[in-house]
């Protein structure tokens, strides 16, 4: 067959992992996470920019896979990602990701990324954005219930934007809270490492429960959330998957990303359907108060949105042009006459050459 | 920054457009079009085994951007999919796209593919498949109206699977028309250009509307189908987009592939949402009647369903196998512990090494 060089068309910018890990080394991953942070809370202010939906999701026994899809009316934005609790003891991740952005004007993809490790970031930089809005004043010590993969980019990112020092770790695998207690200690936080979950929540201002199993847990009971507390929750984030008594969720305030996709997925999926819950773009906005008092129990019930991974494919996009950290996919026909698709296959495959423009 | 080998957990099957052409000149046009249309005549067949759901989509004033998944339990699949009319006169593809194909039991991609080429294939060989049971006993003619970048693959996969043995074209563009001539002039069809679409159903057994414009349009006027013809209507695929004067389809049966999705976006939305309307798994299963009379005019309302896409996701990843003709992508983050993401990341800005496993 004759070679075919692909024209401009046809190519779409591609970030690999190894490609995301240049990026990130470049920006300095404490510089990303804070510029990341920004477009997040940008995008929550503009709100009702934005074509929103739940994500759609498939259901299996072993776990999740999810398409979650939004528009800014200029740009459109997918992320693939699934979530799999058991793939961990398998060697696999339980959370992978890759997403596209694309044109809406004309519908081509303009960014095709691995979002395993932009998924981590994104998600621990809005939970940090909105602790900044719902998080006691002066907080320093934050507990971490669930130490898996998302556990230090939680950490750090309360680190670098909430100004935490403290972190108290627990997980049922004390293995997990020793990989964790080791790689933050190496970013310069105080870590205590704790043998249950009640002695990790001891004196801390945040409580951040990012534990991965499908199923109805209670990582919190009600006696071990003290008023004053802001509760970041975000491993309830599936039909079935939930974190907290719900007595908690009844003396306190909740927050959300996005109701319609909370009320299904959320640890409020528990309640009552009519159970009063704040949009966090009214709180950004001023529509709304965030915290309002010393006592209160804030509570985030985290479980990503759509919104949060255009903002960082929005972001990713923007470093191509400063980092050149990307290759070009040849992912799109692209015959000279836009309509002759299949003259162009015909004469492929008959070894004519074709007339493409050359890269 | 160190060198980075990825893991083999790491890297996923890529089919580019270059690839995709290798594929179809290696298996054959003609073979491959009946390989595929098996392919989705048995999913088809089995059509209980999916988890079904209209597809996503993200309409604008230009056009939409769609997301199709599916799953058959083992394998879940999705193409991501645009349709903008005006991008041909840009120098744009009308409609673009690209898929994935993953292990429900993990949710690792083990496919990513590019679809335009495909999605022509498959549209065309789905419309074939329908015909085989709907279309008169003996049609050897079919008017082809709308002369863009689906018209010859229709043409063709009409001329293997159906036994066409001549098109009759009609187009709004004389020079699209002209183009389409060529084409298949070349593929040993008896080509009959028209200058309107009336004289182009003249003496047709089987009418073809593959239009692109997003309005509701009238392409058939009720004069021009007469008793025992076989409409194959497959440009109305849009909410406010149609292509059949309603009372074509009040004096027709009408058969569909998804009926919640075609009531959105077929030719039917033009009628109440209680229309009889036939699912074509049900005629492939024997659970309902197809064509059964020669007077009768049976009209195929083809939207493209996510069966479909997924039907040629698993008949494409059957052909690495056999071909070769992929290369190997690093889309997935691959932590040599799957729960230190965050210690992988750090490791490598820091030009430590890495552990993975070599390829």
């Amino acid at each position: 067959m004759t070679a075919i060089a692909p024209s401009k068309l046809a190519l779409v910018p591609f970030v690999s992992v190894e490609n995301m890990m240049r990026i990130i080394k470049e920006i300095g991953i404490e510089k990303l996470l804070c510029e990341l942070a920004g477009y997040i809370e940008e995008d929550f202010k503009r709100w009702q920019t934005f074509d929103k939906t739940p994500r759609v999701a498939a259901h299996s026994k072993e776990g999740v896979i999810e398409l979650m899809p939004t528009s800014d009316g200029e740009l459109y934005g997918f992320k693939y990602v699934n979530g799999h609790p058991k793939n961990q003891s398998e060697g696999f991740q339980t959370v992978t990701a890759f997403g596209v952005l694309s044109n809406v004007s004309n519908g081509y993809p303009v960014l095709f990324t691995e979002m395993t490790i932009l998924t981590a970031l994104r998600t621990a930089a809005t939970s940090a954005v909105v602790a900044k809005y719902l998080a006691p004043g002066n907080a320093k010590t934050m507990a971490l219930i669930g130490n898996g993969a998302q556990c230090e980019f939680q950490a750090f990112a309360f680190k670098k934007i909430c100004d935490i020092e403290t972190v108290r770790l627990y997980d049922v695998d004390p293995v997990a809270t020793k990989k964790t207690a080791e790689n933050l200690a190496k970013v310069g936080l105080n870590v205590i490492s704790c043998s249950t979950a009640k002695d990790a929540v001891e004196g801390a201002d945040i409580i951040t429960t990012c534990t991965a199993d499908k199923k109805y847990a209670t990582i919190l009971t009600d006696d071990m959330v003290r008023p004053g507390v802001h509760v970041n929750a975000i491993g309830g984030d599936c039909p079935g998957k939930t974190e907290l008594d719900k007595e908690i969720l009844l003396r306190s305030d909740v927050f959300v990303e996005y109701t319609p996709q909370t009320r299904i997925e959320g640890d409020i999926q528990q309640l009552d359907e009519n159970f009063p819950v704040t949009e966090m773009w009214q709180v950004m906005t001023g529509q709304a108060v965030g915290r309002c008092s010393a006592e209160q129990i804030t509570v985030f019930d985290g479980v990503g949105f759509a919104t949060e991974d255009f903002s960082a494919l929005r972001y990713i996009k923007q470093q191509l042009e400063v980092t050149g950290h990307f290759t070009m996919l040849d992912m799109l026909a692209d015959p000279e006459d836009p309509r002759d698709l299949f003259g162009m296959v015909q004469r492929v495959i008959a070894d004519e050459p074709l007339m493409a423009e050359v890269v």
